[in-house]
């Protein structure tokens, strides 16, 4: 898994997912957000963190029965004591919330052992218990049934779909109150870069438009006198 | 319809509907959750309560003007007046939240003849002032449009499908904050003594969590300490 | 633009979303309610104002690189320095919220304009600062890809589509905690008038159920006495 | 159930699903077209009956091992045997076409027995050997695993909704090569004669549209001359 | 309109909608193939036209009576007038099926007027007259209720969305029996000549692959002796 | 891969997929049918083999480029070259049929290598040709759009889900007019010899049918005389 430079990280922490997609969108990505997750605890702050991956397929009924969850070699389990801490677990559960995708027990010893994040495409059970966990997660809409009703872990560490994004093992999962974004691993580097010039010039424009200026010449700073208001402001802060 | 034990009732209150759902999946009962709705007002409590069923077909706009509200064997306005105290009212709306299954007055009128709830697979208007009451609600999204708009009520304490589920009058209707299960009236009392002991266990599976502990071994407990550790804590609550 | 009176406006603010859909389908109008979409702020008060409209069409990639912000032609660009105050700007973005129909900057620049609302039946991006305006906004899920990811604005004032609602310049919009709904200019006048009536009445209801009273003969008031019980109610007040 | 004119029968037999449609419309009446069922054997000549209603709900595991089907009184079974001669059997899937709502010896057996159709809003299995058949069968699509998979059959002769629209029994159910569409008993005589003629008018405007001439004026026929034209096309007929 | 150049016109005849999403794939353009749609008469030969749009919005029902038809200013009733002789109407029906965007007698009209054929995202009625047709005609599924049931025809020659592609009058609209392309009208003889060439590799690749060749050099040509075959092969045509 | 016996292959040819399921059922598997394909050449005879794997995840852009095509490893290309003849591909493409699974040549080498059939969840471009093949081929509906403009195939030879249904490389698929079910491997000796004994006995229940008995102690053979009189059936043929 690429390493995720301590500068990087701490920079995507202090950006927003709109930003990063914009970002994306100007190298070409245009399907990098995680279509219809949304968070469960908006409070715990954002999440940044390299992915690691997890598969399901329809569950075959002979191979699910409830003494699956016996076997340490479940991928499920198996990829909750093995994410490495720092890292964001992400689920394809092929979009289907019917059935869970993981519940509070096993969220919380993500937690313990460190793990940035948790996502999935589909839901979890236990919703209200990882709603008060202090680990981001995010996920469709609640789903009690256990997981076997309908899904069967089937592997570890393969690239994957999430929510109709393309996420390979090791791209930069950011996330914050509005959602997830998966940024290539080799540009996290340079979009977070991107990102937080774009951020401090979006807090300007802000700052602009409520004191009651239009977006014409501001937004984008289509009049040059925009851009020297704009470095003004950068040195009085 | 089917007596609900207070004991059994009780211990229901006391459980997830996440661990109501496992009971039923060893049994090979797989579809008695409710798919895809939620509560209005998660702290007015647990709900539990034998159905009390109510079926909407499309409306038919000759059969549906507004004054059908002013005919007393109107299968809507009937549901709300006969429904018995302590029973849940289910609403099998065909998952169709365009317009509404009910609004404020009937819901407060259920709730002072003292029902445990209500649930549709619609939508409910009013949806404000319902999250304010004291009753469990349950639906799809907000549903202004007056009911008569797409369905017409056609008949009462039938068999129904509810979200995906099927619902027969006088099954245990319990909801927490996640959602709905339904459980088959026969099987209700071995379901709640079997989900306490369930809770109980998850409890100290919890407690063991979050002081670090890995799941291999603990849950579900392959490792015999694990029971013994439990036996030992059972004791000390 | 048809006028909205002033009386009819504030009238309008203290009606329900509910009761005006009621109103509507007493003259035939059974598609008025904009579907599946909510408030980011619920508590910035009730949106009362004309429709102003913008259309969206499917995103072409060679028209829309990012360059297109900076051409103050651009529709979306225009209807936010151009939308009347008072107005309601209201998008048609075919129901799909991949990508933004707006976001914060823009949102704020028509607050500070005066618009008394802004709804889409797609989504927002910067969602968390919508929802943190005084201006009420209306969409179906955050949606931090910029719009020209698969949105393009292609123009304004024409008669348009919203949550498969039909939706014309200067018909009255007025939203609610529980959604939106497209009043006719033409009928504004005599629906809020009458959306007023009813509300009284159903105060009245409201309290009588509270009080433990039937619906039979209350609601409607099928029984005579229910009138008159009403008239003196009135006059209490 | 209402009976079925023969004069009616034979004028709807004459006349297409579309133009019933549009009758319906001028009396109000906007969703009496069972949406998103296709005819299976569209050869089989058109279909003309009252309906017999069927009614599914989602399958309980427990209640339905491959053993209910031994049980005369299996309502699905028992639909087959009743279903009276001339009717159309409609059966309320609830739009699910995972599992069948039946298949081709029970098709086979009610074609037996006089039946003039049958419709499903799910889908039939054996569909080959359906479509081969000279009964007209109509479904969403085909649906091979067993009913019981996922229905439960729970009563017969009650009031239905099959694809969004309301069936009664005994309504007048005809279907084409495009669809099926429910004529409300009542309004069956004077919609059939409606029809007949409006048929004879298109006929004639289909003519003078291949010869050439414009649709103003002609369809509708808002010039006076058309109607004159179109007497002695009658005559000469 | 911009003007279709005869030979490209031609050479569009002789290409796939496949091999045309490919050339535009090429160019960045990902969203040209209108999603959903199909062929209701195959038979009739490839279409090839300019686009003449077409747009409806949400019917409300006091400006939709019956009556609508008579006035020759109706935009579905002039669109059928005054499409241009070898354009294709393309009708933006927001992806609804549910009623019709037109009936037989409007589409042989637009025959007899010479138009090159009909598309649109939502549904024809008397589906199975316009089959014999010869005008290619695509749609989604039958759709007898009268458009007015749910369409308001709106405005005529402005950009549209269709089967979730962009669609701008003048547009070059291709259609074979799998769909149809909207190529922009700026890169149509790029494109056409293009295809050509490509399709004629790839008659030259079936040829080679029905002799039992692997793909593996061939398909794409990675091995430079599949080029040299392949102008000895066009030679030898 | 386990080895698919030639009498059990024989056998399963003669059977239909609806049956299929039933045996399925019976041993608790009630999701082994592929939802939502459909055969596109119904001519060309049953489809029988053991299922090799190829999984798509969503395109990145900057990974598929229309060069990947000359990328000999490249898992589509590779699946089509590698997949064993008899064996049937199987194709994981997240049920997205807005872009090709795969098109007319790589098809048409693929019958060239012998396999037994092909099958999507997704859609085929060049579905014409495609239909013109003498392989058995499934999808969901026509998808000219390149693969590369949403899919990404990346890996061959894993367990995947197909349709909602789980599908192990090496399971045994079985296709014909209807679908596509997927028989777990180490069942298909004994499900195909229950099929056959279960056709044959549907084949004497469909000619009592057809001379007019009713389904009652016949179907299922409540009716002890039903099995004397199925053997005495079957000693005559």
């Amino acid at each position: 898994m690429s390493e995720l430079a301590k500068k990087t990280a701490d920079a995507l922490r202090g950006v927003s997912v709109a930003t990063l997609t914009t970002c994306l969108f100007k190298r070409g990505l245009r399907n990098q957000f995680i279509q219809d997750v949304h968070r469960l605890n908006p409070g715990a702050g954002s999440m940044v963190g390299p992915a690691y991956t997890l598969r399901f397929i329809p569950a075959r009924e002979d191979l699910n029965p409830i003494e699956v969850y016996r076997d340490p070699a479940n991928p499920q389990r198996r990829a909750i004591e093995e994410c490495p801490p720092g890292a964001v677990l992400v689920i394809d559960s092929r979009g289907d919330p019917r059935a869970a995708s993981g519940g509070a027990i096993l969220v919380t010893r993500l937690m313990k052992r460190g793990a940035a994040g948790i996502v999935t495409d589909g839901g979890f059970r236990d919703s209200p218990e990882i709603a008060a966990l202090a680990i981001p997660a995010y996920h469709r809409r609640p789903a009690p049934p256990t997981a076997i009703t309908l899904h069967q872990p089937i592997d570890i560490g393969v690239p994957i779909g999430c929510g109709d994004a393309p996420v390979f093992p090791g791209d930069v999962m950011v996330g914050d109150a509005e959602g997830v974004v998966v940024i290539p691993a080799h540009l996290a580097d340079e979009i977070a870069a991107e990102a937080v010039a774009m951020t401090e010039f979006e807090d300007f424009v802000t700052e602009q438009v409520r004191a009651g200026r239009s977006i014409f010449g501001l937004y984008p700073p289509t009049d040059p006198a925009t851009l020297t208001q704009f470095e003004a402001w950068k040195r009085e802060r």
